[in-house]
């Protein structure tokens, strides 16, 4: 069925069901969404854009994928601060000849996700395009006051960590983008591009034991590192040979002759969380993460044990 | 100079010049935007989506006015809900070739309305599209907690009121779509199709009198009315006389021989509040308002003085 068939307010109803609300929220259906305050908290918001033919090719991934990866890449900017989520804001520009069943399939992703972190979808705004897909999403999180964790919390001496292993999102990409075989191990690595888990849990556990610096990695440590550094007016040391790499990324770099640390620090879209911890916070962390290199005086980032510097994603 | 030039953390801080934050407030740089909440106050949160093709001919409308409009239409949705402003946070993905000059006048009129209404961008996210211009912007408010006015208030014997003239935001898309003549009276009304001035101080001033129901007329109010009705649960007459039309709307239509109401009941994007007040309110207030009808019982609207069923712009 064409969304026409449906109409706006046909298609909002459709929306609607399912979403779980937490006591006072107002979501879908005003001008805007209503969310109580507490003195004592604070809330965190950040937001991103998807637009067909940058960051997705509609006809490579399902409408479930995309749902999902569009709520779980917001949802990871508020595990990156260590907050809990409160809700999410969805507005996209459709084609026309959008089906009821892609869009509905789209919500499945998302709302499934979106559930996993107790994150509801309280509105948005439905257009349609001429012609290519795009999706905004904006997502509301909230963190006692004071204690979600900033960029900006570097100090020299504290360890650098990763809370999983690098590289497999990008690695995933490059089957898609080359059209090698597909196997059971390349699903892995595609399944770790399109379907990205937030590290929510972990960074709230990280936020409690006071970890000093903290950020999602989505255009790769090469890049997302130094906007740690740079906020915090610190340098860094990487141990290459440190970086974790899942099983998968080395037979599958092996085979094709791909560069395991190409995918790792640069490749980007791992939506692991990066993280700097004095010696002593890391000693008792109870979150799985590896250490990685250390913060040092001074700027940039040198590499131990490689030539290149890396310079992870850039979007223009 | 293409944006290309400037790099994406060159245009961040050329966005960042000249933004004002409240105290406690943290904006662009991090994983996400931090806001200080009160208990007693709720937030409100609304989001729209402009693209390309759809909501504008980027031939047609200057880069200052789009950033003005994109701000604005967003905005307004505080003032429907009788909010005032927090911060604002916009995406958007840029043609390739986009001219840094072009970026820098989109900002100059985005930042003018938001510093008139107390509004600082607070973050956004910045990507490139392979073609068209997208534009999202999602708008932070908040209001005492139960005194934001909804939809759903308005009760029989309401009386039905707008804050201003309408019909001139189309009047003046007419003009732009059909290329008439454009003489200062056409000017008037353009202006008011690309620089609408959200009703902020009007819609504090309404919620703190009482009012029972209100939104802003984005759609005309052949379709806006409507979800006031559905949401409270009843049906309304609309003394089409009544409507306040501007002496230029009046003229150009005669003119053109334009038919006045089927821009002031479905032309939309006037931005001016529609809301609803029982008699004793309405008798008391402040807020300049033109009283168009009444709710009574039932469903749907009632046109008195017109045989069309008008029902305002339809998205798809």
């Amino acid at each position: 069925m064409d969304i026409k068939e449906l109409g706006e307010f046909g298609l909002i109803e459709e929306i609607k069901k399912g979403i779980a609300l937490a006591e006072g929220v107002e979501g879908i259906g005003d001008d805007c969404a209503v969310i109580p305050q507490t003195t004592g908290r604070e809330t965190l918001v950040s937001t991103d854009m998807l637009m067909e033919g940058t960051h997705f090719l509609i006809e490579d991934i399902s409408p479930y994928l995309l749902g999902w990866k569009s709520a779980a890449v917001n949802i990871s900017d508020i595990a990156a601060m260590g907050g809990r989520c409160v809700g999410s804001f969805l507005s996209f520009a459709l084609p026309k000849g959008t089906q009821k069943e892609w869009l509905m399939e789209f919500f499945r992703g998302y709302k499934e996700v979106s559930a996993l972190f107790g994150c509801p979808l309280l509105g948005g705004d439905t257009t349609t395009s001429p012609d290519r897909l795009c999706i905004n999403v904006t997502v509301l999180g909230e963190a006692a006051c004071g204690e979600s964790v900033k960029r900006s919390g570097a100090k020299v001496g504290d360890l650098i960590c990763v809370t999983g292993p690098l590289g497999d999102s990008a690695c995933g990409l490059a089957h898609i983008l080359t059209g090698c075989v597909v196997d059971d191990e390349a699903k892995v690595l595609i399944d770790r591009h399109y379907k990205p888990m937030p590290r929510v849990t972990e960074g709230l556990g990280l936020a409690a034991a006071g970890v000093s610096a903290m950020m999602d990695i989505s255009d790769g440590i090469g890049s997302d590192l130094r906007h740690i550094l740079k906020a915090s007016g610190v340098g860094a040391e990487v141990d290459l040979e440190s970086i974790p790499l899942s099983d998968e990324l080395k037979r599958k770099c092996a085979l094709f002759g791909w560069e395991e640390m190409d995918f790792a620090v640069s490749g980007g879209e791992d939506y692991e969380l990066l993280f700097t911890a004095s010696e002593e916070v890391e000693k008792k962390l109870e979150v799985p993460h590896h250490v990685i290199g250390r913060i040092v005086e001074g700027e940039g980032i040198r590499w131990i044990g490689g030539e290149k510097d890396y310079m992870g994603f850039r979007h223009f």
